[in-house]
């Protein structure tokens, strides 16, 4: 167990690296050369202009202005200073709702740490439990946790009072800011110009027709159904070939581009190229003509495929976006079930064109169930077996599975360095390797599993890696031992033992998560400043790639918020300091300095360099709840188990009556916000009434019965049974003036009332 | 344990009272003098006239025709030879498809049977397990079942294919009867005449509005964001003092004739009555003068009454029935999210007019979420702990609480016949009470839940009703002990021990059970068809309270299917076939022949007797499948627990995909089927997009921008990337023609369509 020293050594050690990469980043910022890696977004925007085409040469690539770097942490205010809708508008709402959640963190943690130090931390030190227990070893930490606390000792009463303030301080918080985030979502939603997503709506599993093509098809029923908002359609066609295609036209094209720079700046030499794999070898010809006729080549190529593409009905995907006169169709055809058979004429909202995730749209019904199920049972296996590959590859990868294999490396191998780092550090790294994969992993299956847009691609990855995380960090930190071990143990254990069992190892693992919050947390942000990959990536790539200006913006990768893999690992260190606050509070100050540090680097990344793909309208924000009261059900349910070995009479009913409210409190949120956030349902199409068959009997009974008054036959059927066989006189007149669909003015409406209430 | 002589001994007891019970019917249905209770249905539907207007008195009373009493049993294949869509026109859908569910489970359980009886039986004989055993007292039906198959045989792979051959049959039938059912269900809605809540829909929690009445708001609302479709609206008044005077003036009406009718006959004597209750006591006054100038009070304080409420706005409920021009209109409108927050303009298909629940209109959202959570709480409670109460009052119940509070009636409880009979049944008898009471308690929680319609409340009341039975009636017969000790031990144990230790159990209960088949199920079933309540009370009624023809027809009570109590009990013949089928399937027979007769008797009880509330067109379907495939879970996880004590290496990996896969399947059905079920959804308003935006959008747009071709805007938005930039000819007459609203005839469209695939 780690000492109070070891903690304060720690904490010395990764400020102090945090600060060296602040420091590396306000340097690396301010040099000219590096603008494009630091302030991609404006560049994207097209509002700053690259800094090289002025000044010296050396000013071109180095900042000599010494004044700049005695404030090297300006960037902090400025990245407070933006007010939050023109952050809004600058950065779109899923990158503004994003950082709010680091801003939960702060609003969440910051009241509860100071309560928590005021009241817990005086009772937990004047326990002196651990003092009075002989041959036990302990840190000032401990001494500060609820483990000081003596058995059967009234002192718990605080910690239980205490676990009621942490679950309603935490209600009320996330009560008020789902509340804001949907005020935001719909005045966004509002503000917004208008966009081809609001009048299209994704039409899937269209139904094979023998006489018909799909776009024949998908037109006919439109125009059936939907006569008056009917606009037009847009067949999906299955494009992998002629993508394929595009994308090495593009290519030449910029070859072509750089070597005729290349002449033109120097026209005594004609650039010549090789005919091989990246013009490393093959016979040498001219550059400028060969790529000439290549693209030439290609050009038709690509109009051949192209028309194959549009005449072959096999390159037709059965799905197609429908477009629609007016919102209100289109929300009505998104809304409604086309046919009586519910798996053919799937309708949905359609995802914003960038957000399409153009493979997934041809997935027959039966499929994609099927897909589901393998993917549930991969995923099972994956979170809680994938420990069993990683040590077999670990096996493989030990001294005498190298030795076995490959007996030539033997000399090698026997190096006394080669030896000890194959021994020390190499299983250390196929475990890291894995760990960096396994959200490509993740998302690939969930590519599998057949979602039709990105961000619910990246939402889906998320939960998964949220359950990953739960399971094999959080779990697998404070029970020690593989994920099998401790199904294993789950299955086998009765259900009151498992928060018993966590519960009680929960404190002991307190000095282990603070070190942990400390690396991944304050470093690993600092790190994220920094933008170690992009940057190296962009300067290789300048260095000998770049070739053209067009190639230069590519270069730079302005990256994006990464939802699926930074939300997931945010609500670890929510899990944490809802668990911890009742029970060791002194973890608390380290997740605030964690979401007040986040909160600043990504307000500034997001303000600076992330460009996003897409633009969902903070509709990952139900996840993000959910997920914060999966965690606080978690905490509460571990405190339960604590202290039920504490020998307090009374506390389990006192502590089973919080998981009970938190759930009431979700399903509570849910129906109350959650419809402002379902836009894109693929799970919410638990749709409802047949409206083809609603508007054949319209106009079946349009037909025949022309004079059917379908009012009076109405007027008295929801009429209170008391009521019923009363026949007072109405007047005729009122029918007339009711029909009229226009807004009644309030004298003609209240006239009218009154008359109809007189003829009920 | 039973002996197999006692269950044959039983057997043949039960067989004779159901004999008795149907000898007894055969026999009263002939007695014309019975002829309303047992032919009640065609009494409603007026085509049975009264037999005692005709034949000699005793002939109106007694039949004395022998030759009737012969064919005693021939309503049984009369209740067969109506044909389905006859009984669907007849009975209604809701009632066919009711007595599907008995049909199924003879689908089911007869192939099942004969294989069973193929294969298990004689696998289960050879065992000679139990023989081998010394000391082991056991029957013939134990001989029969698994538990003689000796410990790691290899014959316990026919039980695990068995268990493989139950599953996919079960399922394989359950999704034939979902299409079929589904298919009846649409056909039933297409066939229909033209019904009110097609038309209407429901809007509940209107919010308060300082300068309009509900009726003017709902109206205003409606007119602004349905003007197309906007029909006519009905609010809902809060009329239960209304409601009492109505029913006193009915009853007073009544009175009022059977004097007159009296004073006809007998003109000399003058009627006379007492103004006290009952007219029992009282000043004697002349009957018809005193009930005519009652009735006239009566109706000048329900004329007061009634003009108050319609005027008093307190007296209004926050709820409307609005009534649309078409079934699309209200489909559109029931569909959709009126108001930007979700908690206001709650929308929903409206219920038949008799099936609404007019209580339940006016409760305000956020209530309406507290009561679900105190009635979950509360059910939770009666469930496990139910037996506390009950066992405090058969402790007051007992000799010493008697003498104790009753000294009074001390000589009496020392007589010895009172004494056996107060420690002999009576607790017995308020456990019995207590479980009659116990279907209508659940019925006042799903009210206090707040539905709003009569046949949710029935599906509501089920669930809780199939929960109850399969926590207290099924693992408390198999674990005897009562429910909060099973909790207990639910929470103590390992999960993996818990199907072990009821797997373990569950073969010696196997006798129990058949002896609960027979005294429940065969002869419950032939009680039921004598109907002996209504007869009674018929009877009751027709000697001491008939005064008019009127009151005749209102002494029949035809009763009806009464769905939240029988389906859950059928749940568990499910149950029980599927759980025993594998283990001992002597029991199967059993079963076979309860869902036969029952098919039989609620066939007949259907065509003659009973009349629906309401019709609901099959809606409970989905709960009834669900169920089902509940059922099918628990018995692979029993014999799971099961084999797993049997010392067979690999049966659980075997056995742990079968849970799987029935999950998977009750999935796939739900998303296959389950969207044509829900009509009158409270839990599927996951409702979506906001129609009132998109509508003010759409107005806005349209006056400020009136020249504006959406079309040409949307054209190009959702071209697969590869396609962007390419600028091809368009004809411009294209557009023309595709913008008409009308159906192109088909020469047209495929011109059409060419050009719009050359202009992509």
């Amino acid at each position: 167990m780690a000492s109070s020293e070891d903690i304060v050594l720690s904490a010395v050690l990764n400020l102090l690296s945090a600060f060296a990469f602040l420091v590396a980043f306000a340097i690396l910022r301010l040099q000219p050369i590096n603008d494009r890696v630091y302030f991609s977004k404006w560049y994207l925007k097209g509002i700053r202009a690259s800094p090289r085409s002025s000044g010296t040469f050396v000013k071109i690539f180095v900042n000599l202005d010494c004044r700049t770097y005695i404030r090297f942490l300006n960037w902090m205010p400025a990245a407070l200073r933006m007010p939050e809708p023109e952050l809004i508008d600058h950065a779109g709402l899923d990158s503004a709702v994003y950082i709010r959640i680091y801003l939960l963190g702060l609003k969440i943690f910051v009241p509860l740490a100071l309560l928590s130090f005021a009241v817990l931390v005086p009772v937990n030190w004047s326990g002196k439990s651990l003092e009075q227990t002989e041959g036990l070893t302990f840190s000032t930490i401990d001494k500060l946790s609820i483990s000081n606390v003596p058995d059967a000792s009234k002192k718990f009463w605080a910690h239980l009072v205490m676990a009621y303030v942490v679950t309603f301080w935490t209600c009320y918080i996330l009560y008020k800011e789902y509340h804001i985030i949907t005020t935001m979502r719909l005045q966004f939603l509002a503000s917004e110009n208008r966009r081809p997503d609001q009048f299209t709506v994704l039409v899937r599993n269209v139904p094979p027709d023998p006489d018909e093509s799909v776009s024949e098809h998908v037109e006919h029923f439109f125009c059936v159904n939907h006569p008056d908002h009917y606009l037009t359609h847009q067949v999906v066609y299955n494009a992998n070939n002629l993508a394929k295609l595009v994308e090495k036209k593009k290519s030449y094209k910029n070859w072509l581009t750089y070597y005729q720079t290349k002449y033109e700046r120097n026209p005594k030499i004609k650039p010549k190229t090789k005919t091989g794999v990246w013009g490393l070898w093959g016979k040498t010809v001219d550059a400028i003509d060969y790529y000439t006729t290549e693209i030439e080549k290609l050009s038709k190529e690509e109009t051949i495929e192209r028309e194959k593409v549009m005449s072959d009905p096999k390159a037709i995907v059965p799905a197609a976006f429908v477009s629609f006169k007016s919102r209100w169709g289109a929300a009505v055809c998104a809304q409604t079930q086309q046919s009586s058979n519910p798996t053919i004429w799937l309708t949905q909202w359609a995802p914003e064109p960038r957000d399409v995730y153009w493979n997934n749209l041809s997935i027959p019904f039966v499929e994609l169930n099927v897909r589901k199920l393998l993917m549930t049972v991969a995923f099972f296996f994956l979170t809680f077996f994938f420990m069993i590959p990683i040590a077999f590859v670990q096996s493989l990868a030990s001294i005498d599975g190298i030795e076995n294999k490959l007996p030539v490396l033997r000399p090698l191998i026997q190096m006394e360095v080669v030896k000890s780092f194959i021994q020390g550090v190499l299983p250390g790294i196929i475990l890291k390797i894995f760990l960096v994969l396994l959200p490509m992993i993740l998302m690939a299956m969930s590519k599998i599993e057949g979602y039709t847009s990105l961000s619910s691609l990246d939402r889906r990855s998320a939960t998964k890696y949220h359950f990953f995380i739960l399971v094999n960090v959080f779990l697998g930190s404070i029970i020690t031992g593989a994920a099998f071990e401790q199904l294993q143990r789950f299955v086998d254990e009765p259900p009151s033992e498992i928060p018993k069992t966590v519960g009680v190892a929960m404190p002991l693992k307190a000095t282990f998560f603070i070190t942990y919050i400390m690396v991944d947390g304050w470093a690993g942000i600092a790190a994220e400043i920094l933008r170690l990959v992009p940057f190296v990536m962009f300067h290789l790539k300048n260095t000998f790639l770049v070739k053209t200006d067009q190639d230069r913006e590519q270069a730079t990768d302005p990256g994006s918020l990464n939802f699926s893999v930074s939300e997931p690992r945010i609500q670890l260190y929510f899990l944490l300091g809802l668990v911890y606050s009742v029970v060791t509070p002194i973890l608390l100050p380290f997740i605030i300095v964690f979401f007040a540090f986040s909160y600043m680097v990504f307000r500034h990344q997001i303000i600076n360099v992330y460009d996003q793909k897409y633009e969902s309208g903070a509709s990952f924000w139900p996840d993000v709840h959910r997920r914060i009261l999966t965690g606080l059900v978690i905490s509460q349910l571990l405190l339960l188990g604590l202290l039920s070995t504490k020998n307090i009479s009374k506390s389990t009913p006192v502590m089973i009556a919080l998981p009970v409210l938190t759930i009431w409190f979700h399903i509570f949120c849910k129906g109350r916000y959650e419809s402002a956030f379902v836009k894109f349902p693929l799970q919410a199409k638990i749709v409802k009434c047949l409206v083809q068959d609603a508007m054949v009997k319209d106009t079946l009974e349009r037909a025949t019965e022309p004079t059917l008054n379908l009012k009076a036959y109405l007027k008295d059927a929801y009429v209170h049974p008391v009521f019923k066989g009363v026949e007072l006189d109405r007047p005729s007149a009122v029918d007339d003036e009711e029909n009229n669909p226009l807004v009644p003015t309030k004298r003609s409406r209240r006239s009218s009332k009154s008359h109809s209430e007189e003829g009920v």
